[in-house]
């Protein structure tokens, strides 16, 4: 394996989500070479789900002649577990408790793998290919559905010492504040600043003044999400400013805390709020400073994710393999 | 050095505070050979200070034989910063501005030495002699007149891109809560589970129910710390009580934003405060626990330090030496 360069090596990153499952091979420098998709829920048995992916990929493994080498597999799944290489009770999978996930792979393919959570596998990619290159010291915040987070400290992940470390999204930033849908607790991360945060938030509003004109007014409560606040804002309407403005107040709150814990060179933000862009960021700063000691002030960048969304989850998987040991 | 084995090797420790500077000579188990103070504030040039310094510790070096090796330097200081080995603007420390100790001590012993704060080398002591032997990812929280902490992460120090991670007690937990008497922070960590959080809350409650009887109310408010309190507490005061349940609700809250960062194994708590015992822990433990995501209950020892008060500062700063690369 080591007379083969890196620039002739590959990895192959496999993203599990709840619907379908992507993948695609890609270089060192992070193009991806070849995509696909199979859909993730059709099988009831594990194997036979395993059987398709492997399928699926072999023509494109096949393509490539012995002066290439296919070094290993990275997988990003919902609570998948590094350590364990299991993916532990994932809700939207339809295997239940624990699947054996890296053992299994490995097993088909015959090649080495790695599994984490996807957005541990989203800070990996950061690091790899994206705005991380040559950071020792981040934490990678993916504001989407939910909200999620990689850690790095020292140039190493952050997994904890059983895999679980960075749910960041489910830290309380308010406590007694809004409750959440899923866990129940009160005023967490992921209850502001997810797009269901946002939409919540938008209503809130709405609501609290009823005579200040919005254009959200012209739809039903059902159609205003997250992409609908940021259409009004860059419109000037203020609701939908002030919507933002508070998402941003509260994640500054956080990242203020979150600085304090591991000192981070930067902060990378991914996921569908970035579209929002300095009608979240600027808000997000302006508050991560003010919660912060003097010492850590005009230190820590918020910056956007480099890696293009629809890319980031295969990328992030495969980025897991340059790191296997 | 390297022919010389382990058990015959020293390491010197020095906790500069802003009273009193104390050092020992340790050997690798963490038995202290030799201890011994100066004043710290009493020369106005820090070179008058380190001679001072260096002409105390020498008798005790002179004492070992050319079979013992003195191996290094390691030193506790407030706002020392492991990476420059400087001391950054302490607050109570006579010299102004950014103090090279690392430099000054090295040129003066001719040994190799490390800075760090005192909270840091507390979890580097834990981590070599105390409660944290053996363990890869752990958080040390020291509750004394202030919060400090030092994080382990995959066994190493969490010292972040600048060297100053790790100010776990300026977290704000209850936003708008209680104002920080020093930073202006409203609701941090430090503001509760302190000394002088203790005390501010003590007086909060007594003031809240005028009428109920307590044990604190014989004393001028003055006169109201959180030793006092605990010795009310003990003999069953019902505010006395509700100080240290309030405390340990607090710093729960706070904990299971820590664990669900960094999924350590334990937290470690050290200082003053511990010396409540179950006053302030079962809280603690009762509100982490409500606070955790599922995964990651019935994981987390709370656990006391093993190493003795008045030692922990010279062991821990002694510690940094075996980790001296």
């Amino acid at each position: 394996m080591l007379s083969i360069p890196i620039s002739q090596q590959m990895a192959i990153g496999i993203d599990i989500g709840g619907t379908n499952t992507v993948f695609g091979i890609v270089d060192h420098r992070g193009e991806i070479n070849y995509r696909g998709a199979i859909t993730t829920n059709k099988h009831e048995k594990i194997e036979d789900y395993i059987e398709e992916l492997y399928q699926a990929i072999l023509p494109s493994l096949n393509q490539f002649g012995s002066d290439k080498l296919v070094r290993g597999i990275g997988i990003g799944a919902p609570n998948g577990n590094y350590y364990s290489g299991e993916i532990e009770y994932a809700p939207n999978l339809r295997w239940p408790g624990k699947i054996p996930l890296v053992k299994l792979i490995q097993e088909r393919f015959n090649l080495p793998s790695a599994l984490t959570n996807d957005a541990n596998a989203a800070a990996v990619g950061e690091m790899t290919y994206g705005a991380a290159k040559g950071m020792k010291d981040f934490i990678m915040i993916t504001l989407g559905t939910g909200v999620g987070s990689g850690i790095v400290v020292n140039g190493e992940m952050v997994y904890g010492h059983d895999g679980f470390a960075g749910e960041l999204g489910h830290t309380i930033i308010i406590p007694g504040g809004r409750k959440h849908w899923s866990t129940g607790f009160e005023g967490s991360l992921e209850a502001y600043a997810s797009a269901t945060g946002v939409r919540l938030t938008a209503i809130e509003l709405l609501e609290k003044d009823k005579n200040k004109p919005s254009l959200l007014r012209h739809y039903d409560l059902d159609e205003i999400d997250s992409r609908l606040v940021y259409d009004c804002a860059i419109q000037g309407d203020e609701i939908a400013i002030e919507t933002y403005r508070f998402t941003g107040d509260v994640l500054g709150k956080a990242l203020a805390n979150f600085v304090m814990f591991s000192s981070p060179e930067a902060i990378i933000l991914f996921g569908g709020l970035c579209n929002a862009g300095n009608f979240i960021f600027q808000p997000a700063k302006r508050s991560m400073e003010a919660n912060l000691l003097p010492i850590y002030r005009n230190k820590v960048q918020i910056m956007p994710s480099e890696l293009k969304e629809s890319d980031a989850a295969v990328l992030g998987a495969s980025a897991l393999v340059w790191e296997l040991k």
